[in-house]
């Protein structure tokens, strides 16, 4: 079966009428639907299907032993997200078993395709929730307890999807047969675009963390305080936007300030508070750690010209992955020197990287679009990503 | 009866047991409460109560008829606002009477004491409703469309509190017995403070306006999309609010962004859109003009440079108020050389000033906070206001 036609089987699945976007959330029913169609796709490939203890989906082209090489991604989307971010991997996967099948190959090692649940953290709030439970990144108390935001627990939609909340955590036995883990992905930029490359090789995920940003002041009357007597955050707050700008980009990295909320949020009203969030990435730690640092001491030095309060706080932070440099080596020189690449998005491929042998593919995005309905990868590239995963799955399995 | 004593009748209604501010909104438990009290206060005065055809509440000493000098403000609040705005003018008007009749005052010309609907606009949105239906500056069937937040109408309100909203509109008969308008006022910032002067007088009421502005751009994902292929509107957001406080200082104007709405308003994603709200003010119309001119033709500039989309529209503006010459001349006179005082904020008296000769009267607020719970005034400065508004009337009304 070719790419597209297994691709179309699943375009449908969880696709918003009116949006256009896909909003297949965790153990719902578009994401069981989701489910549904891996297990078809494998069983009509004699692929054996297991579902882990943490809710992955597993498809075996032979035994699952020690050593063997595994591909995949995840099915699920954030809300309105796009059709490639995910599911572009686990179509690419069974593909290019069918593709490795028509060459007659026989694997060495087996191959596996995976689906890592819960990846975009869209109904649990933890990304890559699967492979961090698989990996022992998380405990299972606490993922048992993560609610949706209708008040659902972890455990609770696991149960109604039939399986057993209790059994999660840490996987070893399914851990020690992952030779090497090796992940297509859409790319999320438009770095590949501009190289004119279909196809690249990840080098790693760039650090990356979230600050909450502290703005506060004095509400006051906007008609009668003169500006000499006012203690305005909004002033701070959008100094600290400019800032966070300017030094991310003196420094090659990333900060982006998407979520404010301001109180009382009155026309006629000098805020008394301002809240923000501050999501920054860089290439290297120290980078990221030099970045934030300069963000935070410009809005101290501006909150105090303004007479207002900065507090600023760290929400979570994501240190610096670097993929397998043997196994990335490997695959770029399988495929004839494709460029490489660093990404500022977070994947399974990231947590596995801390245990096995990891690698990222990534399929170019020519307008760079990504978690929106507009995201887009040509028939062609896809085609060209089926083969290359192919390509680096024969390598590694003969 | 004393200031004192009378001001702390009116305290408790009202007042949120938590915040400390007061909710006192139109035809509301608490305002009707309010009104109750005014209907009380008059009676034990044998003054002669009336509730107008637009809801406002009139206390007569002497037969209403034209050439009347006229005292008083509003009762209802803003959301938790303070106790002093409104309340202090509609109880120093009647303190002003006591003191006016135990001097042995008999007034050649009637005195009235009003309490304006809806000032500030609290419940229906739009300030100064009483004093504009009086003087037929909103079109009945507007006003009586109005709706709260809850979709309850202007019409259904009034009749719910037993008033006929059919009847409403401008009073010709009303508004010739007003030979003069004379509202005593809380100050709103902290001018008279650094005058060391407890009373001031009102010379004008500054123009004003809303502005809304838009800023679009492009949803993306944080992690991945390069500085320089963004179209990121909180860029420009924040830069306009940066260019509006200096535009405003450089001119000796007010400029505020209060209120901000950003979409999607997600940690890890570039906003689509900002939609954010300008409040400007300025000594004359020619000013604010200007500031609100380059104002926009900064964030223009910047919205070029960011490539994002600006739209800048005007949702309201009042013209600039000069209150009555030779009625405030007289006052300063008759007070023995008070200062005088332009103000920012909206007021009945600048409704009143383009139809009869109106004037105001400022009691020093020490912090200049209003619009909260925390504003206040000594009882010291609003006894000193009592005895001038009390020295006022007995000129205007002999």
């Amino acid at each position: 079966m070719s790419f597209e036609a297994l691709w179309r089987e699943l375009l449908p699945i969880g696709r918003h009428p009116e949006t256009g976007g896909y909003r297949r959330f965790t153990y719902t029913p578009a994401e069981l639907e989701c489910r549904e169609w891996f297990r078809r796709t494998a069983q009509a490939r004699d692929l054996a299907v297991e579902t882990d203890r943490n809710g992955n989906l597993w498809a075996w082209w032979g035994e699952p032993a020690p050593g063997s090489v595994v591909t995949g991604s995840h099915l699920d989307s954030v809300p309105d997200g796009g059709a490639y971010d995910g599911p572009l991997g686990v179509v690419s996967g069974f593909a290019a078993i069918d593709l490795l099948r028509e060459r007659g190959f026989t694997p060495r090692r087996s191959i596996a395709v995976v689906a890592f649940a819960e990846e975009e953290g869209g109904r649990f709030g933890v990304a890559c929730l699967g492979s961090r439970l698989l990996c022992g990144e998380i405990s299972p108390d606490r993922a048992r307890a993560l609610t949706d935001p209708s008040g659902v627990t972890l455990a609770e939609a696991m149960a109604s999807a039939g399986l057993d909340p209790e059994r999660i955590g840490r996987d070893d036995t399914l851990l020690s047969r992952i030779g090497s883990y090796v992940e297509l992905h859409i790319e999320q930029g438009r770095a590949q675009a501009d190289l004119d490359a279909p196809i690249a090789v990840g080098t790693g995920i760039w650090p990356h963390g979230r600050w909450r940003l502290e703005f506060t002041g004095e509400a006051n009357h906007a008609g009668t305080t003169r500006l000499d007597d006012r203690r305005d955050p909004m002033l701070t707050y959008a100094n600290t936007v400019l800032a966070a700008r300017k030094k991310a980009r003196l420094a090659g990295a990333l900060a982006t300030v998407g979520r404010v909320v301001c109180e009382p949020n009155g026309t006629n009203a000098v805020p008394s508070r301002v809240l923000a969030w501050l999501d920054a990435r860089a290439p290297s730690d120290e980078v990221l750690d030099r970045v934030v640092e300069e963000i935070e001491r410009a809005s101290a030095e501006r909150a105090q010209r303004d007479g207002t309060g900065f507090v600023m706080r760290q929400e979570s932070y994501s240190p610096a992955v670097q993929f397998d440099p043997a196994l990335t080596d490997r695959i770029v020189r399988v495929l004839g020197g494709v460029p490489t690449l660093g990404t500022g998005a977070g994947h399974d491929a990231g947590v596995l990287a801390g245990h096995v042998p990891a690698a990222m593919l990534f399929v170019r995005n020519p307008t760079g679009v990504s978690h929106a309905p507009a995201e887009h990868a040509t028939m062609a590239d896809c085609a060209a990503g089926v083969n290359a995963l192919a390509t680096v799955l024969e390598a590694l399995a003969q």
